[in-house]
């Protein structure tokens, strides 16, 4: 028999719009321990994100700040040649402010998510990386910043900040560790996806595109609430995962 | 001789946006004790911000998060229709991003004080108002309301929050003690608006347009940045003040 | 039997925005005869405007400009005062743009229509109606403007604009001819939306929500794209129509 | 004695958005022949477009759709990934908004000229060179585009689009003709400027930064009106233009 060991399933969430809606949020909670949850940026006013953190936090869900680039119409996806500092202050601005609703609703924010290009952008300039690193240390170097994989852990044990690699297991990879973006997401099989996911917790890793297999953290699984089945995806994951002697659990104790 | 006193001098900082400027803040801050920095809604991006909050720790100025409709173009002086959920979330986010600005220098946060239209909307509009006062305890009810005058105390008193009304001696009142805000706000005589501080502060009355007194609270002084002729009128302000033997000093103590 | 007539039935297309889509227009799309496109102040990116503009270039459909106030998370539904020269240059700014993107595709803009509460501040407000008159005469007299009734036609027509009222079939009416907005549009009964508008046709004539008929102009009739049953009420509202001999046609030959 | 010639100047107007102005547009535009009006995306909402187009049109000056990408904090100065469709998108917006006030205001629209990062991103990148051709051909092909050379002639010939090179006089160039861009446009010697414009229009010359001479197109001078003594440097030039023979005046007859 298996060892009982836990899991933080996390999940983009609230990255609606005005009037505008993207992932049925309120189905895909039940299945998650961790909502990153969007600042304002790419995606959420602040009635969505006031109205996505009461959820979260009604069903004690770990809340992370999912900060990304200014860029409302192109939803944090485009590349923009931002400064260090514009990063760093940009990223505290939306930490600040997702942080004063958690407070509001009685939780408390628990970690830090990059969204979209800026998540490839911290991994790939070091000193973008390092404002990233700066920003959370500004805010509170508690909350442990969630990557791609351990490359900034270095530059961030001098600001007192965690790095917290994440794997993906609803995106190929390469052999070399790198994510294979998905422009529009496309549904993946869920029982495929949940197989990924038990393989990830019990061994570590996971199947990159041609077959080798790449080593990946096991702490935390990301999965995509904006694929047309996400919510089949992520009920089949949650419910594997059990099956399998592993509880899905937030990371973060508070 | 006069009994020795204290004032506080408050003035909004920040007011530009990307390239744009606005007021010569530097040249200001030397003359008050509160800075209102503005938090992006109405002005100030996150590196304006930034650099403000900076500048007003270093000279260890009271700092407020100065926070508006949303309104750019507007600059925050157009009213608009929105929900008191919208009012208390807007406000949430935007003192939210500017505590942490604040923090991450070193500073407190310590009064919000809404611009423009916003300020005008929380005093005649009930819902709006409480929604405001909602807004403030939701971050912390410590926290001093600043407010044309003192119509919202009772709801604040229900939230644990206070309302500071401000005093003004470089606008005109009306015998009512509404404000007659000037659309561009124009050079007026720096030695006129310094007798009307002086005044304010040793009797608690300004003279409305019509000649009657005003009483207004002689806790805190608003002046303008904007003027053509701001720095004059501040450094002036301030002097006579001193002369008077009234020591300029910010309002909440930390 | 009754005599062959055409009416049209316009839509408004294009109020996605980025990632965001609303109603599923390409389904709609074959069952009207005009699409008010979105011009990107109440929704509409260039992205999607040009694709919507595409699109209903190659239906043959008439197109107009579906100007708004500046205000993407308030979906154009928040009253912003603005002054009527805003008013007049947003409108010209958006009519401008839209226009430029349907002669990019080889069509002809004809009509102007605003959007939301733009819609009902310009019968409201005698200033703003001017405004928007001023600046569809600013770009082409010739375009008529759209609008709840004929309120504006006496103005309209010193700048040598055609005011064009709209008959509203799955919306009530008060008995005074006013529109009861749903804020969010719900599903109505295809059948008896499909009756009201050939009754509109025929009679010239709505049933208002107490009882008595409300007269309306019968060349044109607005449906909404935003109900969840959208598709099936447009198609039912078309059949209907041309069962009763009634021909769906743009009103602006071209 | 030199035969008589005529160059044009041209130089950015409206760069102001909102409460914030820029150059002091009204006092620079005696001296020139061409304003390229900012269109909204890095600068210019709509009041100010309008404004700016009306003194144009007073003054007979030629008027540019000052095209940009989307970013109001950068003032187009941030690279952004965006797209090939996504760039001929949003020039064909605002060349079409700003079209709409050149003619409400009884003027013509003459020419095209992008800002700032994207006048670099159209010369260095081959797909968004033509998506920039392709939105000028889709609202005019006659409207002459400015650039930095003629890199893109061959491409915006098939488009049946006229690429006009620029000259610049108070900016330095590479040996190999590149412009070595000022972050905040200095103050430079009025003189010195203008003895370069006479010698550009004279030789079709500048001096690059280590002393060889590179050349330009004598057609056009583009010339910053946000440098501090931007006046200055325009009037001197103007005047020594004029001293010695040459006549500015705008490119495009109308």
């Amino acid at each position: 028999m298996n060892t009982p060991v836990t899991v933080e399933l996390n999940c983009d969430m609230g990255e609606g719009y005005g009037r505008w809606k993207f992932a049925p949020d309120e189905e895909l909670m039940p299945y998650i321990s961790t909502a990153n949850i969007a600042c304002g940026f790419h995606a959420g006013d602040p009635r969505i994100m006031r109205d996505t953190v009461r959820k979260a936090v009604e069903l004690g869900l770990q809340i992370g700040a999912h900060v990304a680039l200014p860029d409302i119409i192109g939803f944090g996806r485009r590349r923009i040649a931002i400064t260090p500092e514009e990063m760093r202050d940009n990223t505290v601005y939306q930490i600040g402010a997702l942080k004063a609703f958690v407070e509001a609703e009685g939780g408390t924010l628990a970690n830090v998510k990059p969204h979209g290009v800026m998540y490839v952008m911290a991994q790939d300039d070091e000193a973008l990386g390092e404002a990233v690193v700066q920003a959370v240390a500004d805010v509170d170097p508690a909350l442990p910043l969630y990557a791609l994989n351990d490359k900034n852990a270095g530059i961030a044990r001098e600001y007192g900040v965690t790095i917290v690699p994440e794997g993906f297991v609803d995106l190929h990879y390469d052999r070399a560790g790198n994510l294979l973006i998905e422009r529009v997401k496309e549904a993946w099989d869920p029982e495929f996806v949940a197989a990924r996911a038990v393989r990830l917790v019990r061994e570590g890793v996971v199947a990159a595109n041609d077959g080798t297999d790449v080593a990946v953290n096991r702490q935390t699984i990301c999965l995509h609430g904006d694929a047309p089945n996400s919510v089949d995806v992520l009920r089949t994951v949650r419910r594997r995962l059990e099956e399998d002697g592993i509880a899905v659990a937030p990371l973060v104790a508070h």
